[in-house]
């Protein structure tokens, strides 16, 4: 019997929100592995913000996804065939597998996963957006104990376990967050000291509140309105770390923090951070996130849509409608 | 004989570009100092684009000045009267002496001048622009030999120091500037690299011809639309150094830098700094500044208006038109 696999092409660079008629969904036989390659079946599908970013013809720290390309995805997936030595039928493995069920690959971005948690873990705190959090807060945020420290889209992917790592770092935390819900689970079950309702709160009014003495650390995954909010509220010396800007990937025309001469009143830096430069340091944090992980001073939660790759289209708006909570991840269920 | 003193009180906070009926006129009689009190005779005061600043009703490194208080302004003088001990007639002292004639004050935040070059040169590379060139660019912006440096606003009062110093240090400079005159001066006479003319020329393409490996420390003096030409060419881990914004100080709306996601591409960093927070360092910069002075490796040009007191809302315009290079001083010509 021949497999299908079914993916997804880039057929144009959408304007706004990605609409159905920007991908091109494509069914054809699985190769077969030649000579050092191998072939994944594929369990779950990270879907992140920054795909949006993927699929812009712009200057980036990746080249865009061309067009007539398969759509660039992270995911995770079990070897089914193996003619590369290093890989085995039945490992386990994460890497740019693309938005397709079945990924022919040489190998190369491809790791071993020696799997001690939920497979979907390694898309959430064991993956992207745990190293992102990790060395985003702790490496370009430098936060010390007892600062201030704010995050937005505080109830997602990187959000969540950013909060986490900075209680753990004996700072205060106060996320922002888009509903009562998020911020009920942020405050409630992440242990979090404050959340603020983007949907219903004045943000600068509620950061001025639960912040009297200023922000010290503010991790920004959202940028617009948000990030010059909290402009006017950090304090001297503040460190911001800019790690997306979701609110801003599908507009045209982005909007660029107008309080940005707050930094020089403050004395304070606004600095980007790419999770791949720490590649060689992923297995430090791996450990740390690991042990937090076994005496409960971390919780990591995944937002698991079960579907085929068909779905992709619909289920990757919802990061952007913020209809997750947690990381976001299409779970493949095929026969 | 009793002295005339005439000032300039803040009388409305401007909308956009400060008119004259933005300010009030008044001529005074000079008092007498009291005990611990002396008087200067103000010869040389100060433009600068921060004035812009300080009459705005917002939170910044100092508090605005107030409807019907004195304009605030740097100024060099000499003392005709003096109750105070530290001070004796014919002192030459700087400080914040306020946009009028004659400064009655109790000495604080008065300097003594050690008299060693032309008095102007105090309130150019011996005063607050040097101050902030210096630190400004070997402190935050970290400039190492070989390195590109681009500097905006080039042939004003921190933009000629702080090319002549990155020159000093070994990089390659690149001046921002408006028209040929300028960009001539800098080049020709201060020996930047290159200049880039923004009134005639697509910044974002010169910088990229002059900068073909991109920028490794961009010194920000204007904002707006060159801020955001320059986040698209800076190189892996740029800094950006953020002194002033010339380009949006009468703007009711700022511009923010929509490019600023470029930091997360490039792993760069935007960072505000205030000369103020140098203080206690500033004899540092005064001892290897003299010495370049000396040596010729650094020109120091100040553009003097001569007038009085009464010119001062046309003059202080002429900063924003462009109009002045190197230092922009009023100097006062009283009997």
């Amino acid at each position: 019997m021949t497999l299908t696999n079914r993916k997804f092409l880039l057929a144009a660079r959408p304007v706004g929100m990605p609409k159905r008629s920007d991908w091109a969904y494509v069914e054809e036989p699985v190769g077969e592995p030649k000579e050092g390659e191998l072939l994944v079946k594929v369990l779950y599908i990270s879907l992140d913000p920054a795909m949006r970013m993927w699929i812009n013809d712009a200057r980036s720290y990746m080249p865009p996804v061309g067009i007539g390309e398969l759509m660039r995805a992270l995911g995770l997936g079990v070897v089914s065939a193996s003619r590369n030595p290093r890989f085995a039928v039945g490992d386990h493995v994460s890497g740019l597998l693309g938005m397709q069920e079945y990924a022919l690959s040489d190998g190369r971005g491809i790791a071993k996963i020696d799997l001690k948690a939920a497979l979907p873990k390694y898309l959430s705190v064991f993956g992207m957006p745990g190293m992102t959090a990790y060395f985003g807060l702790l490496e370009t945020g430098q936060p010390k104990p007892g600062e201030m420290v704010v995050v937005s889209a505080a109830a997602g992917a990187v959000g969540t376990i950013v909060g986490q790592i900075a209680k753990i770092k004996g700072c205060h935390v106060v996320g922002i967050a888009g509903g009562p819900e998020k911020c009920g689970y942020i405050v409630r079950d992440l242990g979090f000291n404050a959340a603020i309702d983007y949907k219903s709160e004045d943000v600068k009014q509620s950061l001025r509140k639960h912040c009297p003495e200023g922000i010290d650390v503010y991790f920004d995954n959202v940028g617009g309105a948000i990030l010059d909010a909290a402009l006017t509220q950090i304090r001297r010396g503040a460190r911001i770390v800019i790690c997306g800007a979701i609110s801003q990937y599908n507009e045209t025309q982005v909007r660029g923090p107008a309080n940005y001469m707050m930094l020089l009143v403050a004395r304070a830096s606004m600095t980007g951070m790419l999770v791949f430069d720490y590649e060689d340091r992923y297995p430090e944090a791996l450990a740390e996130l690991s042990g937090w992980l076994r005496d409960g001073s971390l919780v990591s939660r995944e937002h698991v849509v079960r579907g085929s790759v068909h779905d992709f289209p619909e289920t990757l708006l919802m990061l952007f409608d913020g209809a997750n909570t947690g990381k976001l991840v299409l779970a493949l269920e095929t026969e």
